[in-house]
C-alpha cells in the first residue's frame, strides 16, 4: 500500500522523529499530463526544517500543512505510467513529489521555482541518486553560490562552513577544482577527518573546539575572501570578521537558527561591511536554475575524472525519513543524507 | 593665532560637545611639496563619530588620537603659499586637514582613500563650500552607492533613510531625478515636511511616528527593490521584510549605532536575504573614486538645470563644530552640516 511521510505537528525547537506519522494513502492515479512515479530515493535536506514551522519566512517556499502531501522535497524514481508527452515506463526522472512511495506528478509544471520540475535523468552518466546530489539541487546551490552569486575570482581564499554537508562538501571542492586555497569547518573530528582527508581542503577546524573567529584566522592568516555560509549566526559573525577589503558571503543557509525558538539576532559587526566594502548576497539554488547544464558539464567531467568525492548517509525505507532529517539537524551525518525507498 | 579643535576624551554613549577642546598652534610652515591652505570651510560628518571610539573597526579609517590633529576630515580653503608643483597662491583646494585655521598639506599624497587628497576646485561651477556637499565626497556617496553599490535599474522602488541628511538628501534626489518612485524617511515632522516639499519624494515618513516596516508598507505597498541605509538597526530590519525578490541594500552608515556603548546585535530577519535572493553590500564613497568625475559631471548639470536642491545647515565658527557634531548626532539639523570658519 503507498505510504507517505506527513508533519503532525509544527516543531518547537529539537525536531522529534514524532512529529511526524507515516500514513497509508490509496495509489495515486495520474490525469492527462501527468506520470506515475514509484520513487526509489528520496532527499533529507536542512531547508526542510523551515518549512515545519507553522508560517515560512515571506518569500521563501511555503510553509507545509498539517497531515498533508509534503510537496516540494525533491525525489528521484521510475516511471510506472505516463499519460504526458515525453516521459515512457522505465524512465528515470526527478520531481518535488518525495517523501512517499508513489506520486502523479505533472509534467511541465513548475516546481520549487522550476528546479525540481518533472525531468529525465541520463542515469549513464550517474546512478539516479546521483542527481539528488553532486548533479541536481545540490549540485546547482554549490556551483551557483560561489561563481555567481560570491563571484569566486582568481586568488580568492574560501571559508566553507558544514563543509562535510551535502553542499558543503561540493562547494569546496568546486573551489579547491578552481584552484583556490580553500578552508573547511565543521562540527565534529570526524568531519574536520573527513574534509581534510577525503576532501583534500587546505585548512579544516572542528568550531566546537575553540572561538569560531581565532580558529577562522589561524587556518587564513592573511584573511578570506569568500565566505560560502551554512549556518549563519557565529559563523557569518567571525566571516565579517576576518573577510579582506572586498569580501564577498554567499548566504546559502543558517542552519544554526532552523531549531531555535524564535529568530535569533543577526552579527553584531555588521559594520565591518562597510569598512572593508563587503558583499552580503542570500540565495536559492532554484533562483540559478539557467545554471544547471552549466554545473552538469563541469560536475558530470569531474565525476568521469574522478576528482570529486560524494559521501553519502543513506537510510533505508521510507519511513526513516523523519529520523533521517533529526539526525542531521543535530549534526550526525556526513555528506548528503539520502533516503533509500525501495 | 592658528586653532585645531582636538579630542579630549574619547567619548562612551552619547557625544557632549566638552570631549572637545580647541588649542591654539603655531602657524604650520608648509615643507617642499606642501601647500599652506586657509580653511574657510569643513565638513561634519556622521562617520567621524566613528573614529571617536579609542579603536575604529577594523579596516576602516584610523581612531582620532588624544589631543592631536584630527586628520582626515574634509575642508575647502584657499592656497596662502604654495610649496608644491601645479597650485599657487589664491587657488581654492580641498584637502582633509579640516577643524583647524590653517593646514600644511602635502600635493600628490593619498588622503581618506585618495577621495580628498589635495585637489583644486573650480569655483565657477559652484562656491566652494558646495565640494564639501552635492560636488563632493557626499555627493560621490550618494552617487556611487545608488549607481555602483545598489546597481539601480529602471523601475525600481527606492527607499533612502536619513532622507533629509547630506547623503541621504542627494541619493534620494538621484533617484528620482533617473526617474524612480522614491520613499525618505526621517526623524521629525520638519525632516519629512523637507522631504516631500523641497525634495519632491514620492512619499515620507517619520520613523518615530509608528512602526517603521508598517509606515514603509504603506507607502511601499507593492514592496521596494532597493534600499539605501544610512541608519542600520531596525531600518534594515525593516527594510529586509520589505524588499522584494531580488532587492539590493546599499548599507552606506549605521548612525543608529554610533553612540551605542556595545555593539548592537544585527537584524534578526537575515534570513530574508535567503528568502528573496537579496544583496547586502556596504561601501564607502572613498573606494569609488573612479567615479569622481562621472558624479561631477552630472550633479554639475543638475545645479545648473536648477533641479537639485541642497539645504545646507551651517554654524559660524570653528570653535562650534563640535556642537555641530553632537547637533547632528541628535537629529537636530538637516541637509549638509558645514562649519564656516571665516
Amino acid at each position: 500500500m503507498p505510504r507517505q511521510v506527513r508533519l503532525r505537528r509544527h516543531p518547537v525547537g529539537a525536531l522529534a522523529a514524532d512529529d511526524f506519522h507515516v500514513v497509508d494513502v490509496p495509489m495515486p492515479e495520474p490525469r492527462d499530463g501527468e506520470v506515475l512515479v514509484r520513487n526509489t530515493w528520496t532527499s533529507v535536506d536542512p531547508a526542510i526544517r523551515i518549512r515545519l514551522a507553522a508560517v515560512a519566512p515571506a518569500g521563501y517556499f511555503p510553509a507545509f500543512g498539517l497531515d498533508a502531501p509534503m510537496d516540494g522535497i525533491m525525489a528521484v524514481g521510475e516511471v510506472v505510467e505516463s499519460l504526458a508527452v515525453g516521459f515512457e515506463s522505465g524512465d528515470t526522472v526527478w520531481h518535488t513529489y518525495g517523501w512517499r512511495d508513489y506520486a502523479a506528478v505533472p509534467a511541465g509544471a513548475g516546481a520549487l521555482g522550476a528546479l525540481g520540475s518533472l525531468r529525465r535523468l541520463d542515469t549513464a552518466v550517474a546512478p539516479a541518486h546521483a542527481y539528488l546530489g553532486p548533479l541536481g539541487p545540490m549540485g546547482l546551490t554549490a556551483y551557483a553560490g560561489l561563481f555567481d552569486v560570491a563571484e569566486l575570482c582568481a586568488g580568492d581564499v574560501v571559508w566553507v562552513s558544514a563543509a562535510a554537508g551535502a553542499v558543503g562538501s561540493l562547494a569546496a571542492q568546486f573551489a579547491k577544482l578552481r584552484g583556490h586555497t580553500v578552508i573547511g569547518s565543521a562540527g565534529s573530528d570526524d568531519k574536520v577527518a573527513f574534509v581534510l582527508g577525503e576532501l583534500g581542503l587546505d585548512a579544516a577546524f572542528n568550531y566546537k573546539r575553540g572561538a569560531i573567529e581565532d580558529q577562522l584566522r589561524a587556518a587564513a592568516p592573511d584573511g578570506i575572501d569568500v565566505y560560502f555560509d551554512n549556518v549563519g549566526g557565529d559563523h557569518l559573525r567571525a566571516a565579517l570578521s576576518v573577510l579582506r577589503r572586498w569580501g564577498r558571503v554567499a548566504i546559502c543557509g543558517a542552519v544554526s537558527q532552523y531549531e531555535r525558538d524564535r529568530p535569533a539576532p543577526g552579527p553584531d559587526n555588521l559594520f565591518q561591511a562597510v569598512a572593508n566594502d563587503l558583499t552580503l548576497r542570500g540565495f536559492r539554488g532554484s533562483s540559478y536554475t539557467d545554471r544547471m547544464d552549466d554545473m552538469q558539464r563541469d560536475v558530470a567531467a569531474w565525476l568521469r575524472a574522478g576528482v570529486l568525492r560524494h559521501r553519502e548517509t543513506v537510510v533505508e525505507g521510507l519511513e526513516q525519513a523523519p529520523e533521517a532529517l533529526v539526525r542531521m539537524l543535530a549534526g550526525g551525518t556526513i555528506g548528503k543524507t539520502l533516503v533509500h525507498i525501495a
